[in-house]
């Protein structure tokens, strides 16, 4: 594991990653501290993030290969359209947020620069560059998840966020994480290289920064 | 139905729509007369083509505008991912075709230009430029089964190619036809101008005579 | 020029074009009072900014439908890396920018939001799409300039950014403008059609967000 | 230079570049004895194969990592539409064809199936991917023409085609190709590894392979 890509990817990223795992909203949202209006903000912008992010797995379905790669790409596409959306929707109408409120709300500058990056890096590179892009993303929330999960710092009693720190922390996210671990180790001894390391860290670095944003974006709601 | 931007789209292309439904080899097909071996090398290389058609619906679901149009382009993947693939796979057997022989046949050059026409359309164009190159094959397919079902001379008892022809003649497939028409007025009225209608109406021609290369294609394997 | 595309989507914007042009990074730059770190960070983002512009007029080419299409973006490709990235790197030196430190600086969420939109709008949609979401900064400068000359709060003596200011209101950055806006009617007239309206309104509308996003980018810089 | 990647590509394509420089086209061709109507059919569909060559570079141009790679893709855009285009049309007319006659002609399956896999190579991969398909016709035509020149067979004198061969062979020409092959090694030391040599090999020989197909095209306008 300490050869995979992704460890590799985040000891070169130096502080990037740090700052987007260990961010001030997720530290909030693990003590039950996080205003919840930085919260709605939050599932308000990740809402229109899953559309874009369904969209960038349409696209890894057709950069795909072979057939095995077509169908990874396709469950991402399915989970997202068929289980992920609907589970938010019904998970923000608990906070108050309906569906129509949030599809009118117009994207956040960070939403737009971390969905668009990652498909201008799909678009111009290959998949590989395509699924480090989204790496953040997919690998990141399961790190986020479990970290907070052993920190004692962390409150699951009367925490309203303690259900969001669950799902992410449940078998099922661990477990999805760990494949697409997995299937980037995959890409990069066939697509590889060491020469693209370089370049796959800046994508991974840069991404790592504009996640940090989104959650930066998130906290500045309570102003 | 006759204002609709299918009927249009055949009207404007001349002869190029009437040379691919009604092919040669769609006619010893319906006949019965059509050797095995053209039909085998149409097999194959129509399984190489569900690859690329599974892809372009992938593209598709990268270039929605709204959930509505990503999870129609979604069906159509998984359709052929999840069903098509796997009938065609079956069928083939039945013509003492295996996938992995099927897989392991190059592309035909018919195959490469209209899959990779249809994808280059849809990349350099937008959605509905990607539907249009489309739908020579999604609706033409329904056109030429009814076509042929209603047609005396077509033969089903004893023809070795009833299945196929049924199939395609079948409510299932017709009903997915006529979506397919409706989904493109859809996108005609909100994407559409009679200036585009030049440009639809030549990928559409060129589109068409792509699938007659592909019939042509089959019916050479029997030199 | 009342019936043009390029003023029904000013129209349309809404509130979003004029906290475009009328910024008060537009205004402090116009009355001299710009604090020099914000032009600092303001040039630095944009040479970072003009690499993925040559990018989109790139994409451009390759979006073409004739040769006169594909020698216009060309044009644009060449201005960009030929000329424009050469004047930029030169008026640099003269505020104390180095290339290698302007190409050194990583790009802001700003930067990163306006251009992968650009880059995604041509992508997804068509060529109409792409230019739509060029407008605001290719036609928006000329716009700036031209209105700033025109205002009595004005002051060009003694102003450091007077000579920015009259590059763009410049006879050939303002006929460069007309030309795109004049190209911008063709297409919707090629390509368009009144269902398009709504969405080209969007694209251009978050894209003059994204620049005001941009100019505050440079203002924030004051801190 | 055995080591560079093109001869690696050569040796691994098998008979597939063999047939594609020592095609029968290209041998009568040398020796002076191809109809004149097979190089006129060739002509013609060149010039719409060089629209979509543009196209190709065009696409470089978005898919580069820096100013250095865009700027060499910048430069193959405009060989193409600002000489190459140019004189192809000065030398057809020599051959009676005008701009206006070949434009009208619609392209060959031939021409549609090498241009459009090679954008769809480009679209789907990486620069490399795109770069590796473009090879066959980029370094193959300096290839083609230094070993007819080698040949006692080619005859010189008297020969309509000598021109062709002449351009091909001459050092413009020769040195440009062998810069497309130290541009491919550069990009295999910087985005490869030795998993992608099947994928990319895959990629040449079937650009090769359609290379063929497009002088058998010509070859077969005799009939």
């Amino acid at each position: 594991m300490a050869n995979g890509l992704f460890p590799r990817l985040v000891a070169a990223s130096a502080n990037r990653w740090r700052n987007y795992v260990g961010h001030d909203f997720v530290m909030l949202l693990a003590n039950g501290e996080l205003p919840e209006a930085c919260f709605r903000r939050y599932l308000t912008q990740d809402y229109l993030f899953l559309i874009h992010f369904a969209r960038a797995w349409g696209l890894a379905v057709y950069k795909s290969e072979d057939l095995a790669e077509m169908r990874r790409a396709q469950r991402f596409v399915a989970a997202t359209l068929d289980v992920e959306i609907g589970l938010h929707i019904d998970y923000c109408r608990g906070w108050g947020l309906s569906e129509a409120a949030m599809a009118a709300e117009p994207e956040a500058m960070a939403t737009i620069a971390y969905t668009r990056f990652v498909i201008d890096r799909g678009l111009a590179g290959d998949r590989l560059d395509l699924e480090t892009a989204l790496t953040p993303c997919v690998v990141g929330y399961a790190v986020i998840a479990a970290e907070r999960m052993a920190d004692p710092a962390t409150r699951l009693e009367g925490n309203r966020y303690c259900e969001w720190l669950e799902m992410y922390a449940g078998d099922e996210y661990q477990s999805l994480a760990r494949e697409a671990e997995a299937a980037l180790d995959e890409q990069f001894a066939r697509r590889g290289g060491e020469g693209r390391f370089s370049s796959l860290a800046a994508t991974f670095a840069t991404a790592a920064r504009l996640e940090a944003d989104f959650w930066q974006m998130g906290l500045e709601a309570q102003r």
